[in-house]
């Protein structure tokens, strides 16, 4: 049993989706021989404890990460500076702190300046999720087949960076070392606009009269219903994302506001070959997706088959 | 078995995703005593044959027509205007036209004329679909718990729109009947506009430097991975579409490049505020698509399972 423990001690920060579904994989291999988990609310706490996600919970981070062998920031982004300063001061000598943030510049400018120099931080980053929020929502097969991105910063020890890859392994996923920049550039792309987007076509629904509201939501077709589900998913941590990877979120919305205009004056001039090549050209992007093995949403076990 | 005869003779002009498995039904129940499929290519007339879903097969609209009580377009709503012309001299005293494109209004304006007035027009719309395309994608249950609108015009006869239904009915689906236009304003939202914009994201990657790109598909995360799928739609079909519909898809897209400015302004000044706000109303549209029971995409049986 000893010989599977990774980390003695595990803390985690905010325990939602990614969090708990981590916690889930830890708990089912015997990763941790203690994990203690902080969240703000005393219902999250209960639920994790009812879910025996954790061997102990608080509301404290810096008592959470007291004693600590590795530290998962879980939450929002928006909260991660108050959190390293808060934890900073206390983290036991030779800490690793990750984290599971959909965006990593900005991760590392919010927590490296408050950890102390005898602690390691390995931002990470799971491209994995659904939808929904909360310790309840997790499961432990999220990360199977999935791609961790972990963004070092050119001071970070390999050790350390071995041992977080090594525990996203044993979930199942597979590590990609990008640079930070980097990885907020490509994944304002994949994820961050395309979220975006999913929210303002459906908020414009939202400002429809009431008539047409309902049976929009009645009709909801291939395309809408997609971004319905893209647009449920947590406001706080999607807030964050945009604040926090703003300079890419721009560009990048740039570009595409430029090809929206352009397809709409396809559309007003009647040019459907315009339309039939840029239609055609896109196969092949769906293609690739597919030949990469990330075309299939990843499902909670126990889903109904449609 | 004559009992559960609906039309002696139904014709398909144009046998893709959705006459496909719209003949399977026909076929599965013996809702016909004979099916005719038409197509422009020979591959298609052989796929149809091979996969058994008609008694005969031509290239000939007119022909396919001869002596059909029901017949039903299934190409792009481009084409229904030559294939008006083409049947509208042949067709049987009494017979009934119907049609499966996402437009109604224009699908009127391009087929009415040509038909005689002893011949029923009954457009139909079922809002039902999958990203594949062609007769061997299709699959009996396409159908079952969605919706088909039908947008009779005020001459149609209320007897042969309840035949036309009666078909729907047997293949699993709920049956709305609506005027054209507004059908076509409901669509653009629900469908039309969220194909332009996955098109256009997807067309947006397909412009970046060749490094770039190949890491996007790399790390489709949820987001791009549905866009790809959307966007994987059949070109010419979705070309037609948006040229059928251009003033209701215009009127939408122009609310919603107005979305995209606010909340594009909203992250340039950091407003945390509003876009908390946007995303907390956008969870209650999702809340109502899945109690209308329409979030779960159809899927051929045999699908693998996430």
């Amino acid at each position: 049993m000893t010989e599977t423990i990774l980390f003695d001690r595990i803390a985690f920060i905010g325990i939602g989706l990614i969090g708990s579904s981590l916690a889930r994989v830890i708990r089912r291999d015997g990763l941790a021989g203690h994990i203690v988990a902080c969240a703000r609310s005393e219902a999250t706490l209960k639920t994790v404890m009812d879910l025996g996600l954790a061997d102990s919970v608080t509301n404290d981070p810096a008592e959470a990460v007291d004693g600590a062998d590795l530290v998962v920031l879980g939450t929002p982004i928006g909260a991660y500076e108050a959190i390293a300063k808060a934890i900073g001061p206390v983290l036991k000598k030779g800490a690793i702190v990750t984290d599971v943030g959909s965006v990593k510049r900005m991760a590392i400018d919010a927590v490296k300046p408050h950890l102390p120099p005898d602690v390691s931080l390995v931002p990470g980053h799971p491209v994995a999720g659904t939808e929904n929020s909360g310790p309840e929502s997790g499961f432990d097969t999220l990360f199977v087949n999935r791609w961790v991105i972990l963004t070092p910063t050119p001071d970070t020890s390999a050790d350390a960076v071995e041992k977080v890859a090594e525990l996203w392994r044993r979930a199942g996923s597979n590590i990609e070392i990008m640079d930070a920049g980097h990885h907020d550039q490509v994944l304002a792309i994949t994820s961050h606009v395309p979220h975006l987007i999913a929210y303002t076509i459906v908020g414009t629904v939202t400002d429809l009269e009431d008539v047409l509201k309902s049976e929009v939501i009645k009709f909801a077709a291939s395309g809408f219903r997609d971004f319905t589900r893209i647009a449920a998913s947590d406001p706080i941590m999607w807030r964050d994302i945009f604040l926090s990877n703003r300079d890419a979120v721009l560009e990048m919305l740039g570009r595409l506001t430029e090809d929206i205009s352009a397809l709409q004056r396809a559309i007003r001039d009647g040019d459907g070959a315009y339309m039939e090549d840029k239609f055609t050209r896109t196969r092949a992007i769906r293609r690739g997706v597919v030949d990469a093995g990330q075309h299939i949403p990843p499902k909670p076990p126990g889903t109904p088959k449609p």
